[in-house]
């Protein structure tokens, strides 16, 4: 008998379990995603800083999957699930499964503050590096036509919250963008004054990484010109800047990078979730109780045996898609199902054009080398062939140029009258017809 | 004395006169646009069709004039010109200008009928091709979701109203684009059942070719199964589709490529316009009783020794722009000014992706080799190197392959639910911060 596996997202683990499944004849496969592409979420902060176009680092989900009659893409917003009676619901249908894989990823988390979003975007998904594009270049724009000192001061003034990777990476290519590809393009201030100020409630940079590579990346972000403040609180956010516990920093720009937590259907389906709404699952990544519904990727809380959570990381997702198709398949076929094991393939960083670093156990490398080793292996694993030779020229180019491609400010309203400006930050809330 | 020139509109005709006076030492430049970028029109449809990605075809223009001390940029919309009193305004200031150059280009024209904008956008900017990209892209995923027959025949047809080179060339792309590139990606219908239909009032496509050549271009046009309507009047566009004078094509995706008019700004300053709006200008590009205002580029109604309108061509932007650079520097040095002449550059279109045919007075080519011309002059004129290279790369690719890489949905709500469908027209108005 046929058996209807639907596939949750279309990210590392989604696309990979339905591409393992798509080789088996008694599967089909129903694979539902918001977007109609896949998105290489680790070269996002590119697009974000104008390095990267969008279609260099995403690729439709059909094409990915085209030619493999037994997967079925449907675009469309999963609401809730019924474990119950085993289906999926989305805004305009219903969809039955047999074996659920819930792959449907994370948000950025505000920390109960969602009302900060709209001054504060965060960065997961294509259309928002599109509009953190928008508000950083539009920031040197409006600057040339300050003429009050002090709003000028705050339009060149960029904060991100949160040190983790992609905090780390956009300050440093932020500040580069600043320093060196528009330093000479403006008239009536000097670019290489903006400030970019990292903020990290953490006492180090990158906690994921050992003390001393986060010493190393903090020095490299100091050498960057980006103002690092560990151990500093946000307390409000608001369209004038940040309030911090001892004081307020006046930008036109912040962005946030503070950590994630699960759509709000994690918290609906009546199961057991970690405070941030990620699924526990057990040690086949099944939901326990449903055997049939599988958790992967970052909106899983899978515990190692030494009692941890596994971190949201794309080969997490990538090695947790293929092991849940290869179980779907052994059930199936009546064979017993090993426990999930991650094989650590280390974790990696990048600050600036040449600087990276990368940890593996006790193996560690650093500086030019791990930027090397940072591109190598982001190029390596670039989806569609074609997107890693324009990837790989665009980067050559704007290596040796210190340019940035994708500089173009797109979307709503380009000029904003002074008196719309204010109002900038809640150009990213959703449109709703009329 | 350094004299002040005003440049409205960073296009071909705005950006060349800027880089020509950049040389100059008497001359002090302001060049005002809208968006951040030069655009290189002539490609826009590959945008909208998913060909080609925003930055393959747009460059900052401060890029574009970086290192020209005397060129300052200043991103802004002219609301009016107070000739009287040279002076520029904008939404948020006031630039007063020795001379000035209009080259602030058309906007497409619905003929009285600016309430169908939303039901059939057409294509100027690359917010207008990033808005086609996704209505288009959009009708193969609602398809794939729609259960009713009725509706789905209306997801999967393109209406496409005007037969001009933009109208062709889209018609061509999106037949293509049904045909062969999503052609194996869903599983609930056969893109190939897609019907593209163009319409066109008069009775031949291409108008401003040779009867020969646009009959050619109709047989193309056949070849890759659009439905090419000659002598049809649209009498009106709704969200259901289009109402013509003997029926109605129920359609979701409407795009209007039939005509042009000159912005607001034109009318508003009191001096002799063409119906649609356009600046009749001396046979130096003065405005007559101005001879310190400039208009070029599509804004200009020049006419020619034979009485007609030179048309509205980059070719022509070009010329213009490089002569009143010229003339500029000439009259401040007292020197006398020759009036413009147009050196005919000819004209090209292509359809689908092996056919083009080009035109220069007697001389003429089709087919094969007239798409080869077409894409080596695209290609040489694309300014900025990075994307020469990139563009060849991807259109290399994409003849190979049939692939359109930038098949990316971006931009409000992907995801519309049913009942929100109808509404879609109205996402493309200007969002207003609350």
């Amino acid at each position: 008998m046929t058996q209807h596996v639907v596939i949750v997202g279309g990210g590392f683990g989604g696309l990979t379990a339905a591409r393992r499944l798509a080789r088996e004849k008694d599967v089909r496969v129903t694979l539902i995603d918001r977007q109609n592409y896949h998105l290489f979420q680790p070269l996002l902060y590119q697009v974000a800083t104008a390095g990267l176009s969008p279609s260099d680092i995403a690729t439709p989900i059909r094409h990915l999957v085209a030619g493999r009659p037994n997967v079925e893409v449907r675009m469309g917003e999963v609401t809730s699930v019924d474990l119950a009676n085993k289906r999926v619901k989305l805004t305009d249908a219903e969809v039955p499964y047999d074996t659920l894989v819930l792959a449907a990823g994370v948000r950025h988390s505000y920390f109960g503050k969602p009302q900060w979003e709209g001054d504060a975007p965060g960065l997961k998904t294509l259309d928002d590096a599109l509009e953190i594009r928008r508000r950083v270049l539009l920031a040197f724009e409006n600057a040339e036509r300050e003429t009050d000192p002090e709003k000028q001061t705050a339009d060149l003034t960029f904060v991100i919250v949160g040190a983790g990777p992609t905090g780390v990476e956009m300050a440093g290519a932020i500040s580069e963008l600043a320093r060196y590809t528009v330093a000479d393009e403006f008239r009536k201030y000097n670019p290489r004054t903006a400030r970019v100020i990292l903020l990290e409630a953490g006492d180090r940079v990158l906690s994921a990484f050992d003390k001393d590579l986060s010493h190393k990346a903090l020095e490299s972000l100091r050498e960057l010109h980006v103002d690092v403040r560990l151990n500093t609180r946000v307390v409000e956010v608001t369209g004038e800047g940040v309030k911090l516990e001892n004081g307020f920093l006046a930008s036109r720009t912040v962005l946030w990078a503070a950590g994630v937590e699960a759509p709000a259907l994690s918290r609906s389906m009546g199961i057991e979730t970690d405070r941030s709404g990620r699924i526990t699952v057990n040690e086949d990544c099944s939901i326990p109780g449903h055997p049939e519904a599988f958790v992967i990727g970052d909106l899983a809380n899978f515990k190692s045996p030494d009692g941890s959570a596994l971190p949201g990381l794309a080969p997490v997702a990538l090695q947790q898609g293929e092991y849940v198709a290869r179980a779907i398949v052994a059930r199936q076929r009546g064979r017993e199902v090993k426990p999930f094991r991650y094989l650590d393939k280390g974790i990696m960083a990048t600050v600036g054009r040449a600087f990276g670093i990368a940890q593996k156990g006790r193996f560690k490398i650093t500086g030019m080398i791990g930027w090397l080793a940072w591109l190598f292996i982001h190029i390596v694993f670039l989806i569609g062939f074609r997107n890693r030779v324009l990837v790989m020229i665009q980067w050559a180019w704007a290596w040796a140029t210190f340019g940035r491609g994708a500089r173009l400010i797109t979307g709503t309203t380009p000029v904003p009258s002074p008196t719309e400006r204010r109002g900038l930050r809640s150009v990213n809330s959703p449109v709703k017809a009329a």
